[in-house]
């Protein structure tokens, strides 16, 4: 294993205290115990908090500012963040309106940020997100896991926090973007996480792991890798699926945000050509794409691999996607 | 090798399709042959072009838009793009007042570019750029090959060519800017070009290569991987040497913008935790780090690795660096 790092212990206080270093002027770095605010914090707005084991960088601590999160507590590599965290967080912040907890649905984040829950006064609702497509329960998860269409939650929610709007209309709102999101992601080598060494599962070299998880998880079935082309087809009829398989409608001329996330090690041009692939196939289906992302958004540390995210758009997500952003990660109109 | 890709020789025409999909509002792609050109050509503005092989992304393309660049031309995979591509483009756009040239000191870029410049009747100049501290003299290039600073180059004489300079202003101030630049990489593991299959140098599982290149030319050492903290005061240690080489003059409370800079496979949690030493190392010497860039700008395909970018901060470069840019991949102030 090689990285840039001095001891696996050190690694997240250190690579925080660089974040904090490069942004200033967004965000503040609070380290016993971990967490990381908005530099500038609104009492008066629904608190927007998210968190989840490290290594998925940006998400979620390159979302903290305008627009998008107040609050995020990262765990250590892969590993859920603590009650305490959270409520270190929310007590430092004091929200007035209510704190909205954007989980990501894993095991440990959600039993973690429900106990946190509990220890509040504060009043607050929570959003599990799970846009995987891949599997139904899995490694860490029962039911599906959340993966890059928790961003796409975060902005839309962030944006209607920062109008004004109140917990239970953030929380609803939050609620129907996931159930317009549809993750899946496939992964071309592992993950090495910096305290185990190695890498978190083994794979052969012309082998895919087709549906696999953030952390490395298995997804739906280990295959022969093939041309580009093929491989994003099945991704995208994977989404289809799980879209009709909910129920949620898609006609002629739906319009879509999509979201073609990088797990880390895989190359920009890359990504790029998966994109046009993505777009010919929705061509071929005479839907559209209205807004798009394409970059290294939710990542595996250095897995190299891909996820492809569809987000069926309404005028509501519409304008709440579009709305101005200003985090280390994510920035528009501003 | 696995990677998302068809067939080797489509690869460059499937991205930059991708390219275009996602960005029609900031670029157009021209195919025959490829060059890619702002959206909204404005023909009395000095036009900036840049180029080189492809690879690098989001170097040069995705810094084709409003403050940055007008047109790009790409190569094939670490291939040198041709003079027929620049002369097109060039032809394309009609430039008035002019067409500055920003090229990376790579012998084959500096002949095709150089070929361009002669065969075409618009007024022109060219700005080399060649802030990498490595080594004089390479793989691929006489004297010091240009890295990561370009981008600041870019970005700062894309400013000033926006404010309606002329071509002369343009060249003196990217000739200044890439003066006050020096640059160094570092590579745990070797790129792998999709056309060769293979990686490009073979490197043991506990060495680095110090001072690489960003086609993975051979830098100034092998040597065995140590804590982040010292590889980073090396390549500091090396911008400063290259600095008091060339007589740029390094004071108390000098201010710097700061880049770091993946190439491609290292996760954003190392860029920051490197960005963080270097930082402390800063603080140190009472160097003042006023601006930042941590994420992956120049790359190097799939290669774990990154750089560090030291660039002196006048008056003016902290003027262009601050205006409004909106391309692909570099966005602030719209």
């Amino acid at each position: 294993m090689k990285k840039f790092i001095n001891h696996a212990d050190d690694f997240l206080e250190q690579s925080l205290s660089g974040l904090q270093s490069a942004h200033p002027e967004l965000l503040q770095v609070h380290k016993d115990p971990f967490f990381v605010t908005r530099k500038n914090i609104n009492q008066d707005k629904v608190q927007i908090i998210s968190g989840g084991g490290s290594g998925h960088e940006p998400l979620h601590t390159g979302f903290i500012g305008h627009g998008m999160l107040d609050i995020a507590c990262p765990g250590h590599i892969f590993t859920s963040p603590t009650p305490d965290q959270m409520i270190a967080a929310i007590d430092y912040c004091q929200p007035k309106n209510g704190v909205l907890m954007i989980v990501k649905n894993y095991s440990g984040d959600v039993m973690n940020f429900e106990m946190a829950s509990e220890m509040i006064d504060t009043k607050n609702a929570t959003i599990l997100t799970n846009d995987d497509a891949a599997v139904i329960n899995s490694s860490y998860t029962e039911g599906k896991r959340g993966v890059a269409g928790t961003l796409i939650v975060e902005k839309v929610v962030g944006s209607l926090a920062e109008s004004g709007a109140s917990l239970e209309e953030c929380q609803q709102f939050g609620l129907h973007a996931n159930n317009l999101c549809s993750s899946i992601g496939v992964a071309l080598t592992s993950c090495t996480i910096p305290a185990a060494g190695k890498p978190t599962f083994d794979i052969e070299n012309d082998q895919i792991e087709f549906g696999v998880g953030i952390h490395g998880e298995p997804g739906r079935r280990r295959e022969a890798i093939r041309e580009a082309n093929l491989i994003v087809r099945d991704m995208v009829e994977a989404t289809f699926q799980d879209f009709r398989e909910r129920d949620v409608k898609i006609g002629g001329n739906s319009e879509f945000i999509v979201v073609v996330n990088g797990f880390g090690a895989t190359p920009l041009s890359e990504l790029y050509l998966i994109f046009n692939s993505v777009t010919n196939i929705l061509n071929e289906k005479q839907l559209n794409i209205e807004r798009s992302l394409v970059g290294n958004f939710t990542t595996a540390l250095d897995m190299a691999g891909a996820s492809v995210t569809l987000c069926l758009l309404d005028d509501a997500i519409r304008k709440h996607w579009d709305s101005s952003v200003y985090t280390p990660s994510l920035r528009w109109g501003i």
